[in-house]
């Protein structure tokens, strides 16, 4: 409840540094004026980033007369950062210099039925370790891991996770990924919140202080940015928007809930849209949610009926779910990310935003924007690594 | 975005004085004790309330050898703070001291239809002066006003009253306000936000970080407190989660969206309930939502079993709402308020845990309470006081 001036110092570290990443090289005087910082608190800060090793002088800049600037920029021989998107079928590791550019990626496959924690961490660790195997990177140099995992992670580093085809309840993931990479630190969170934190270094939440994130892929969420940070909630869970109901009595939730947002919007409830539209359809692949999606993204723009209509309903339960999110958080940008976002986002829009237009009060509408991820890397692993690189910074 | 060094002051000094409020006489040990600050941070703010005349020292106590130290409390004696309540059938006027004791209060009826602006402004102009008159208040010494009005206002003063008999649309009703009060500073929200901060420094909410205050009355709607402060959204909208969607192609709102929460769970949708289970009903009164209402509760305390149906549908809807908004904002505690809760809060209560927790995920249920306002007086007029103080400490 209490702010603290710690607070404030970690906040004005991080729009100081994402400030360096977005605009590199900058001298002192610009980073105060893009952050509203005066250029004392500015170069405090520049010159804690430099011992941190985050921060390089890169050159100087001629000033008409005066005594010429610094220009500085991300320190890109410092420190290395890794982020790890797991997803039901692959393990994606991913090395990052300061500024956020990949320097090495691995990726290993996760056979679906073989989903044992043991199994699992073992490939995430083998990837870790080919990944700084091509970076040629020294693990001393090594900031830390941050890894994504599609479920709930508790403050304990205990695991639940949510695939389809896992059955992981309360999983010290935390230990066991600690056992096995005792040289580096690691942390551990979720795609909704390492997606929210990639869009509001690197995407479209950039400089806003109220953004909804919304994930769309076989599970369905939220990531809330309130005054600028990620919101957590009393116990970590703020952000279940796949789970709030849309339909009162209706389609069974395997999370145990009746009806909900992601039942209707989730891969798993447009194919189902799909079924009933057309049984029959050529475009269902009922074990391959990727192919079905894509496949409908395809028939879509030929403008195949039954696609344009899974489509449409599909829109329409999104735009009230969306309009929900509005009325009762009034964000200033709302951002579709995931998989299913980026092979139906810009079909499905259309109909997202006439609907939400209807069910959304006219203020909030007016205030907000509705947009896909910009983000043309895997958002995922960024933001996992930003997660190590902000708690760094804390 | 940006928090800063006054953002930490004003919190620390909204939690001493809230713990003076509660807990005086107190010392500053234990003030420093009760809200985590340093004794010196503690010291330093009681200073400067005792400078802007809102604490009073008021004896010693005595330390085992050592000095004794001084007993401090609000000062009675101190600034008047007036707070406003007004509603579609009266203008409720309450004078408070600096502890938010009732000094005075004056209430004056407004006819349901002749809601012009300039009757409106005369009727709480005339509340105030009378309330005034009775606390033998010199003008001088008011802090402020603080005025709550049924509906939405804009950070430039202007007023959107959705009452249902009213017709206001961007009234500038601080400024007619301010014309006829120019020796006193007016503040203007709406009873949501009043409501909330009354729970926040007297009620369920005390201490609380993340909270959800549901108003239930004739409107439907939320305030939001995210890390301890009041939750505004970027267009000071947020809180509508009155009219977040139940009932896709429900029934249609005076607010023009369809199947809201508030037309299922306000006092004109369960009317409604009342009318489709018993169109014949003895216990409906078309014209009056008030006698209503409270014929349910009666009725529904004798067993009637056409107002237990009511009750539970009600309780129903209302149990899937407020799952919603565990799910997305994982709140502490959700308080109940209004003139609805009141009369049926207790009665509807059973039936919204049972439906809440079976809407609601697992864990944000686990982490969440749900409870009626304690506060056994209008906390329209509380809360409304309490934003002057607020804006007096900031």
């Amino acid at each position: 409840m209490k702010r603290t001036y710690q607070d404030i110092r970690r906040t004005n570290r991080f729009a100081v540094m994402r400030h360096l990443i977005a605009s590199a090289p900058v001298v002192r005087r610009d980073i105060a004026a893009a952050t509203g910082l005066s250029v004392a608190t500015a170069s405090d800060i520049v010159n804690e980033l430099h011992e941190l090793g985050l921060l390089a002088e890169i050159g100087q800049q001629a000033s008409g007369g005066g005594r010429p600037r610094n220009l500085l920029a991300p320190a890109l021989e410092g420190p290395r950062l890794i982020g790890v998107d797991i997803a039901e079928t692959y393990v994606h590791v991913e090395v990052f210099d300061p500024a956020l550019r990949v320097l090495a990626r691995a990726e290993y496959e996760l056979h679906p039925h073989t989903n044992s924690p043991d199994y699992v961490v073992d490939r995430i660790v083998r990837g870790i370790d080919d990944a700084i195997a091509q970076a040629q990177v020294e693990r001393g140099r090594i900031l830390g891991v941050g890894v994504s995992i599609p479920g709930q992670v508790r403050p304990d580093g205990t695991a639940s996770v949510f695939a389809s085809n896992w059955n992981w309840n309360d999983v010290p993931l935390l230990a066991l990924l600690t056992d096995r990479l005792p040289d580096v630190p690691v942390i551990l969170d979720n795609p909704l919140r390492a997606s929210t934190i990639a869009e509001l270094w690197f995407g479209a939440a950039r400089g806003r202080d109220n953004v909804a994130v919304l994930t769309l892929g076989t599970g369905v969420g939220a990531g809330l940015v309130i005054q600028g940070a990620l919101y957590r909630g009393a116990t970590n869970t703020a952000g279940e928007w796949g789970h709030t109901n849309l339909v009162i009595d209706g389609r069974n939730c395997r999370r145990g809930c009746v009806g909900c947002v992601e039942t209707y919007v989730g891969a798993p409830g447009i194919m189902q849209h799909l079924a009933e539209t057309d049984p029959d359809s050529p475009l269902l692949h009922p074990d391959d949610q990727m192919a079905t999606i894509n496949a409908l993204a395809t028939a879509h723009a030929a403008g195949d009926p039954a696609a344009q209509q899974v489509i449409a309903t599909t829109g329409r339960y999104l735009g009230i779910a969306i309009a929900n999110l509005i009325n009762l958080c009034n964000p200033q940008i709302i951002v579709l990310t995931g998989w299913v976002a980026d092979s139906l986002g810009s079909a499905v829009l259309p109909h997202v935003r006439a609907t939400a237009a209807r069910y959304a009060l006219a203020e909030p509408w007016e205030g907000t924007e509705i947009s896909l991820c910009p983000i043309d890397r895997n958002p995922v692993s960024l933001g996992a690594a930003t997660l190590v690189l902000e708690g760094f910074l804390s």
